[in-house]
């Protein structure tokens, strides 16, 4: 490939970039779009619609990038908590790093290499891009050191910044848990694996294990009930009432609502605990109804939430194995509330290793499989190769400006298609997996698209060079530093097309939302949907980390090697910065939080990228026969393990674990200023399985049993009286169905006379 | 190598190994090697010699076998602790899975190998070994199924057997956890990493921290010392005393004086606590003494033992964060007593992470270094390359008898003595790793000299082939089932004659103490000491468990592949069964306890074992061109695994953690019994430092602060008074000094007069 193709690219991308950008500037204006470019501050905010029309909503402009540039982490941390910091942090990491970088090899290593060689320069952009990559430096040159000492400042910056990145953000963490407001899952143990015994529910099982064992601490309990199909009914019946009155809300009642932000199932807020009564209770009072002790006992699976009277003894039990036999009583510590991904609860523990391995293999085999796109990719950037196989392309490819598309756009952006499917693949394998909270689910998958990239985005382009079957290369562990060095150069050509059309169209499609705004235009005008503020996604951290951890990994691989990734990296990386902030602000609402959690992935892929680089510099140095080189960048690989080693040690296990000191101290703060009961009292409500099921049995509680016949309409009536409550707390969907029917009706009537 | 030249050696070896134990048998009756031969039973019981001279002590009989092979289980456990056992149930193990080896292999392989290719046999003395192996099958051989079918039983039966074995082992960890007697080390955790803070000394630290966070369950502490020079000349002083003695005792008086057996370092009885006095008082008292508070700080660590009211409270502390820095307050259970290797708890917690990295590499670096010796070895067993390095040795080589001797005895005799230096440089790399009791350092080292093992007897032994230098056969992952089936098979011959030169000879040097034997003579003799019950060895775990488990890897490996190795292993087993429960009950003492932690070694070997032989069953079987017998291997190696991570899920917890219901129960017990108070109030004398100070100043203790020189004599005055007292506790090293020049001189008068 040549400059010029190169430039091609860049500027074809630079375009589309600048028109999807300024398209954004206008769509953002447009008040029918606002749920797509807004949805977090309409979930979180009262709704304010402009809807005069005026000239200015037609006019592109930058000011979005200005605010979303202004912003302050402070700010950032109120709105979307502290996982956005740590996303926004590794971007942060990203620029400070490759600046540094760009200014070292641009001006130190990237002259050497193009004056590599004794040969004529002719016209630059006519240049080939190898003239600019290491490959062109003469093979003894006395001035690899400039190379390895490059490598040397880009390694110890990259030290020094992400020791003080960890640091800074280990204490945004402790003060995340500190300062938090009262926490549920602070308080809560998730119990699996209770053991069957015979004449006892599962119920009197906990509450006598926990009586004689943490009688001092021991609260209350919730047991878990395996969601049976009678709940699945239920669920479909609620969905289709939901439907039913969005349709009669977009007619009726153009004013906005007020909205309280719902948590994930149980539609509570999510700030403050939403009252639904003792499971414990329910489950009792469900039994009753039912009339029959064993219908309830299959429903009831072994798992339950254990509410404790303070943090640390919740912490206790949660680490301490409990039972002499390690497959019974699990115990975890309980995710939060709208965090809980309660239809994995139910999974018996004995599965769990065994889904994990089935997982685990499952992904490798779909890593592999999806070596056969890659293959066709590869073959687009070997144009002679594609001529060979597909003969009636000859003409289309001696074009010169084809070629130049094909070789140097195209195989990216078929790539990124192949990748698109990967995140929901993983999240899917994730879920299977039986993560209990759905921020351990992104966390996983996220680990997973990240193996995921580094393979079949690194790799495998690198170790396929042009014939793809040759995974041998890498079965022989101690050719692999030469057979990096040989391929890293050669293909840096297709890196940096891939930072330009991958890198930066992620960048103007997730601004643009496209999906969203197809989806919100059907929605608005052929489905005649109302906006379901609660529908906003939440922040896709498990496709969007990998994607910059990889962008990192080819910066750090490619930097002394080829530096002209580096400019165009720099780019996608600031960009970046101001899109995800606007993203993060505007459009992604957080309703789960892992807490940070993601930075100990994102320190240790760096410290993989800083490593690989070094081992890939060891190969190219000795390939250019620079004994010297090559053996002073060995302490280095060295030095960098042992500063990960410490970073491991240091920080790592206030990632996850809690620490005795910080939560004896909040529980006695809390015991100090009164509020440890109200915290108590408010726990036992604070997770519920069937929120709709509760407000039925919660309404039951106070008339005491009655047929479920009457009970049924009585609440029924309840729910058309109080309007504004069944909307925050949702209702029954037997009841919602029957509201949903006589919604219909009416609906009818009203669309028959307005047409 | 001919079957004759296996015989020869056989014949060599059944012959010294008749011999020695005949010997042994006539040694052990000699009253002048008891301490040889009984250490154990001289330390624990009373001693009972029969000095009278009588015919029988000089006729071999084999009637300790007999007793040996009767001891039941119980008693073991009973006399020499968990450990013992396990190690007796490794061996038992072995025994049955090669028995049922054993009978599958040579009634259904050996056969099939022997008659594999149409060929006539002569006088099968003559006939090669390689035709009893694999190697002689036929490819595309129809009756490969055999072996195909064998592997399935010889795995499904380890694993069957491993499976009762780790539940029957896990069962016994829990009684001895919860019926031992009281055990300080369940009250007791060890504190690292305490800060540093100004104006404070450790223990004020130490107090204040576990006053404010566990005031409920805090019960005291225990400052632990750096030893300094001070310390070491006292100590140096000490020792002289003690040889003095003992040259004097050895003339003065030939009785033996009771012994109560003590713990390794402060002199106690292992089975009660021993009273020493709250070392945190003994603290402030030396600082009183010393007058300045500076010098005790220098002194002081950051590590102390604190004392619990409760094994709960105990177990909790120890596994919980106790810090939001995690470099700080780093909590461990203690070990026991006698257990704790006091020189390694002074080391900076943050030296630790890098000492086990350096420890790592240093290994790494001793077991590639240990190449050059095995090269040597391995060109034994290929005459005709010796041949052509020493010319000189052509005439000798050319005699039959010296050849088969030098191929089938001299490698492994060559190899057996480097190995000899493999144990205690594992032992200390372990000790500098940071262990801090002694059963962990064993247990490290055991890890270290199992790789060693597995990796320098078999794996380069086997890879090797004839040049050594060929370690690139491992440098390609995908090849190694098919190198490791081309080695495995002609090596067996070495590993036939590694069974029965060194497993066969190391159990009989095991029994004959041949070294005990000429330092027992030396020391009597010749130095004229007196028996020291006190220096009765400790079973060598880290010797013994490696080299079962490779004697196990070798028969799992080539027990298809060259069943004939199976008749000599089951001779090992048995007569090592014999052999080690011969020396568990008479020589070694066990003065610490791992409870049973080598188990989880023993089952992981084996696993790696098993897989190893699959992998190269799958190898061999490609080579042999049966595509079905292979395939049919991979599910045997996936089922190995899967039943692996079921028994780590399932059992390996119990080995590293209590489990909260037991210690409960035990705490709850105590309390109803009334020995709690009891119990606590002997605790905070269980951990000495320094056993012999701590007399002094528990003396001084009652008289209130008196000067140090008056003190040191009244001491050594209650010294000279109570010498039953000061021989089992210990007195202070100044007196000892000053009592050790007056035994000088009396001994001096003694032997002037004898003379």
């Amino acid at each position: 490939m040549k400059l010029a193709a190169l430039l091609t690219s860049a500027g074809i991308n630079i375009g589309v970039c600048a028109l999807l950008l300024s398209l954004y500037s206008i769509l953002r204006k447009q008040p029918g779009n606002a749920s797509v470019y807004f949805g977090r501050r309409l979930a979180e905010e009262r709704c304010r619609r402009l809807n005069s029309f005026i000239l200015e909503r037609l006019v592109p402009s930058p000011r979005w990038m200005v605010t979303a540039w202004r912003y302050k982490e402070e700010e950032i941390l109120d709105v979307a908590g502290l996982d956005a910091v740590v996303f926004i942090r590794i971007i942060v990491f990203s620029m400070r790093i490759f600046s540094i970088a760009a200014v070292v090899c641009i001006f130190g290593v990237l002259p050497l290499n193009y004056f590599g060689q004794d040969m004529e320069h002719g016209n630059i952009s006519s240049e080939s891009l190898e003239v600019f990559t290491i490959g062109n430096v003469q093979s003894h040159s006395k001035w690899l050191w400039v190379h390895c000492l490059a490598l040397y400042i880009i390694s110890f910056s990259a030290c020094i910044l992400l020791y003080f990145q960890y640091k800074s953000i280990a204490r945004l963490r402790l003060l995340h848990i500190t300062r938090s407001p009262p926490n549920p899952s602070h308080f809560t143990v998730l119990i699996r694996a209770i053991p069957k015994s015979t004449g006892e529910t599962f119920s009197d099982s906990v509450k006598n294990f926990f009586i004689k064992y943490h009688a001092s601490s021991y609260l209350s309990h919730q047991i878990i009930y395996r969601a049976g199909k009678f709940h699945k009914i239920m669920n479909n019946a609620g969905k289709a009432y939901k439907k039913v009155t969005r349709l009669k809300g977009a007619i009726i009642d153009q004013k906005c609502i007020p909205f309280r932000y719902r948590c994930g199932i149980c539609g509570g807020t999510s700030n403050s605990f939403q009252l639904c009564h003792d499971k414990f209770e329910l489950g009792d009072k469900r039994s009753d109804l039912n009339g029959s002790n064993s219908s309830s006992k299959e429903k009831e699976c072994g798992a339950a939430f254990v509410f404790f009277r303070t943090r640390y003894a919740a912490v206790v039990t949660s680490e301490i194995l409990q039972s002499s036999n390690p497959m019974y009583w699990v115990t975890d510590l309980a995710p939060e509330p709208h965090d809980v991904y309660w239809s994995n609860l139910w999974i018996p523990y004995r599965q769990l290793w065994f889904r994990k391995i089935a997982i685990l293999i499952a992904s490798i085999v779909f890593m592999i499989l999806f070596l056969i796109p890659v293959t066709f990719v590869q073959g687009l950037t070997h144009l002679d190769q594609l001529q060979k196989i597909f003969p009636f392309l000859d003409g289309l490819l001696k074009k010169k400006f084809a070629s130049e598309i094909i070789s140097g756009y195209l195989p990216s952006v078929i790539l990124q298609l192949f990748l698109y499917i990967v995140p929901p693949v993983m999240l899917l394998f994730s879920s299977v997996e039986g993560s209990i909270s759905h921020s351990a689910r992104k966390k996983s998958a996220c680990w997973k698209v990240l193996y995921f990239n580094v393979w079949n985005v690194f790799f495998v382009n690198v170790f396929s060079g042009s014939v793809i079957s040759q995974i041998n290369a890498i079965s022989s562990p101690k050719d692999i530093p030469t057979q990096l060095a040989k391929a890293v150069p050669s293909q840096a050509t297709f890196f940096i097309t891939y930072v330009l059309t991958s890198g930066w169209a992620s960048l103007s499609s997730e601004v643009m939302q496209l999906f969203g705004l197809i989806w919100n235009f059907i929605k608005r005008h052929i489905l005649r949907w109302k906006d379901d503020p609660a529908s906003v996604p939440t922040f896709p951290y498990h496709t969007e980390i990998p994607r910059v951890l990889l962008f990192g990994l080819l910066g750090f691989t490619c930097s002394i090697l080829a530096p002209l990734i580096l400019p165009f990296l720099l780019v996608y990386f600031f960009l970046g910065y101001v899109v995800y902030r606007n993203q993060i602000l505007n459009v992604y609402c957080s309703k789960y939080e892992s807490g940070g959690q993601m930075w100990p992935i994102a320190h240790n892929a760096t410290i993989f990228s800083l490593v690989l680089a070094q081992i890939i510099a060891i190969g190219v140095f000795g390939i250019k026969e620079s004994p010297t080189s090559s053996s002073f960048t060995i302490p280095l690989v060295i030095l960098t393990l042992l500063f990960n080693e410490y970073c491991r040690q240091r920080f790592y296990p206030i990632f996850h674990k809690f620490s005795a000191q910080d939560l004896m101290e909040m529980d006695s703060e809390d015991e100090r200023s009164g509020r440890l009961d109200e915290i108590l009292k408010q726990l036992s409500s604070a997770y519920c399985q069937f929120p709709a099921d509760t407000t039925e049995l919660c309404n039951r509680g106070e008339n005491s049993v009655v047929t479920s016949q009457v009970d049924g309409e009585s609440s029924s009536k309840d729910v058309v009286k109080n309007g504004a409550l069944h909307s925050t707390l949702g209702v029954l969907p037997v009841s919602r169905l029957k509201e949903a029917l006589a919604s219909l009706s009416l609906l009818v009537t009203i669309v028959n006379s307005q047409t």
